[in-house]
């Protein structure tokens, strides 16, 4: 059975998409720790990061870093840090989020509840600024 | 001045070494949240993640998944998970840590305090997993 990403990828399941190429797809987290908060999949499925090819892990964080610059672009922030957990959803995935401080990337706090017009809002502002 | 990650490459401060290569350097934190919590740095010093060429990022997250891959084979774990955060050593480096759930990775908790044993018997573990 598909992923959830693999089915937002699809376009089965509705994303605020914030970056895409052949590879990679780019999309907010719809339980943002921080607004910006973005995951970066690999449009292959795989579960565990480690596990993609040399090739495909490469391109990986060079479309993150990519997808990074554009969300330091469209929130106001010191850098955008980077996480992967990776023991829920079975596709992988990287969490690109914008800092103030290293408190910020706490997955333990309370996620933001943000109404669809400010996640679109934001999803543009990122998109926009993709280069 | 350097920062005291270049010092540690350097050997002007001791370190719990488990890989390098020309590059790249990878070694225990002095201040785990994990047993097994590793530092992967590039050799190169740069502040920021995402300011490092596409060339040596790649190369540092291809070094990474191969400590990745050491760290698995030496402490019983689901995955190795990956952070970086980076607002307070202005030195590049990625967090790797062996993860049995997600809350394992949380900067937030009382870092472990391992007798230097313990610590030289990890590091000599992961190392010779090293591939």
């Amino acid at each position: 059975m598909a992923s959830i990403f693999s089915r937002i990828v699809a376009g089965e399941i509705p994303s605020y998409k914030v970056a895409e190429d052949d590879r990679y797809y780019a999309f907010l987290d719809i339980n943002p720790v921080t607004e910006g908060h973005v995951l970066v999949i690999p449009k292959a499925e795989v579960d565990y990061i480690f596990d993609l090819d040399d090739d495909t892990l490469a391109g990986l964080t060079l479309f993150a870093k990519r997808v990074a610059a554009s969300i330091r672009s469209a929130i106001p922030c010191r850098k955008v840090g980077m996480c992967v957990l990776g023991l829920e959803v079975p596709h992988a995935h990287i969490h690109l989020m914008p800092l103030q401080s290293e408190g910020d990337m706490d997955f333990h706090r309370a996620k933001l509840q943000l109404p669809a017009e400010r996640m679109q809002e934001i999803a543009t502002s990122i998109a926009s600024n993709f280069k």
